[in-house]
């Protein structure tokens, strides 16, 4: 005997009576080509026999598949999160799932408002990188509770438990301030974008290892801090350059900062790299066009896309909705060009 | 007597009641921090006492209210595009409305899918870009039937009823071109991004007038028709610059041509502006700081974002469905820098 569910035969039962898997009957009502012509038919006449009748939005609701993800990223005029972006799509793609791209103008309170838009089903996972300012997360394990799965990469959040995709940001930071040092910098000024960011935390620690080791004493006047307002940043800038005593190096934690630094030793006639060496973490495309072309610290950012995306989409197909704690580390390059070198 | 609606009062009724506008009435219901906490208190009191019972959700599908609007590009690797979402952005923000971005990778298969998705009302109205393959627009017109408006920038058709914002490209691509010929430019190369937009063949026409009105007779070889696959984009400017007699002037439609010029003549030690002069359509933020400066045509991308967004919420605000035909066509803007300086 069959049991009826609202009226209807559900589609385990159809799976039941043809012997076939649920994914095939499912499959079959959709006319998936990964479903031979003859199975297909076979299942749809048993369907209207059955009195079968399919509610999309029912199966919507019921299996969250909207086939839809979404990137949320801090800022969109950042090549590191285009290139992840591209990287996600490369993977949605095989999946045939869309990729909605939200920004969250690296602002908490907008971040939250994005999260809390996502709770109706719209997406079926997401992809992540914090605003600089968001020091709680309430907002992520409310998404993650309506069984949303988050992933997280780059500005990465410790406290949630689920796959966080990285670089080695500590020893690329000591290896940046240790490059300054060996073409012979010995007063170091690191750009910071935040003080509550990991990644920023994390790069700024391999500064100071790499000051101390070489015995160079720290000053802390060196740190300075800028943000999202890109006038404050220029100020900022300038005053640290405008000092009778300037650095003689400059390690920017993000690509807008150094670009920044160009502009102001551009207005100041500071020649780069003759009185002051610059390096940044970027992934800028036209870093070896620059005048001087610019020494980089190079995220492998298409590949973190796609590990994000592999790693959600693993979960997905699995219907699995909370993700274990992983976490996959991925090495950046340095890329040395002329804003670093040594003339004679 | 106060009318009741679904057994419940309206905003409209509160609004008349407390003597406030219905947009304060919705505000301090939604507890925005736009309105002064007495305010919103005495409207929440009031709305009980009238037995208002807001149902978010049927509200929702009454009015079609998804509160998010789309915005299709073809690519996300350019400034143009990027500065197009943060116009739209500053007015979604001040409606409250957030926004989808969707990239269609500059291809119609793409973009048709994106529109597909987009009819079941996850958002209220949508503003594109047209990719540049795209040749038929049933994929749109089906969008438009199902009452979702679309408003066009830059890449636009002219076949669809509708609002369109486009910049000066004809008399653009004239000045870009007499700029090259006034800096002594004798044999301009036109690198194409696409034979269908109707914007490429705008620069494209103002090229060719300029030619005319310096009675420099026009080369059919001097068109290079490329197109989305950047190694071959670089073949072939590789091909044009590896000539016996090689042009020397460059006008690229679009940035990245200009970018990959920049990498061939590198390449082939060809020195820019002494032996090529080189300008181009760009929003590049680093165009002043390339070596050398990169002279460009900018769009004001910012403000066509803001005024295709406008145009959009101005229609949904009067819940118009269809928006009548408009053309609203800003200015580029030449900035003149040393890629096309004659130097002595």
């Amino acid at each position: 005997m069959l049991k009826r569910m609202n009226g209807t035969t559900n589609l385990k039962e159809l799976a039941k009576i043809l012997g076939v898997s649920i994914s095939t009957v499912s499959k079959s009502l959709r006319d998936s080509y990964e479903i031979g012509e003859g199975t297909r038919k076979r299942v749809k006449e048993m369907a209207e026999k059955m009195g079968y009748n399919r509610n999309p939005y029912a199966g919507h609701l019921r299996n969250h598949k909207s086939n839809t993800i979404a990137v949320v990223i801090p800022e969109i005029t950042n090549n590191f999160f285009i290139q992840i972006i591209k990287g996600a799509e490369t993977i949605s793609q095989q999946k045939d799932y869309h990729i909605l791209i939200y920004v969250s103008n690296d602002n908490y309170e907008q971040e939250a408002s994005i999260l809390k838009h996502l709770h109706n089903g719209r997406v079926d996972g997401v992809i992540m990188s914090l605003a600089s300012n968001t020091k709680t997360y309430d907002h992520i394990n409310d998404l993650i509770q309506v069984n949303i799965p988050v992933v997280f990469f780059d500005r990465i959040c410790h406290e949630i438990e689920t796959a966080k995709i990285t670089t080695n940001d500590f020893v690329s930071g000591f290896n940046a301030t240790e490059h300054l040092i060996q073409q012979g910098c010995r007063d170091i000024a690191y750009l910071s974008i935040s003080q509550v960011l990991s990644i920023d935390n994390k790069r700024k620690q391999g500064y100071l290892e790499a000051l101390s080791k070489y015995d160079i004493p720290f000053n802390p006047k060196r740190i300075i801090y800028c943000g999202n307002n890109a006038a404050d940043n220029l100020k900022k800038i300038k005053a640290l350059l405008k000092q009778k005593v300037k650095p003689d190096g400059i390690f920017a934690a993000v690509e807008k900062l150094a670009i920044s630094s160009y502009e102001v030793c551009n207005s100041l006639r500071i020649k780069i790299p003759d009185e002051i060496k610059i390096i940044c973490f970027s992934n800028l495309d036209t870093a070896s066009l620059l005048n001087p072309s610019l020494t980089t610290i190079t995220q492998p950012a298409f590949e973190i896309g796609k590990q994000a995306a592999t790693v959600l989409f693993k979960n997905l197909d699995k219907n699995k909705r909370f993700i274990p704690n992983e976490n996959i580390v991925l090495k950046s390059k340095l890329f040395t060009r002329e804003s670093t070198t040594v003339r004679n």
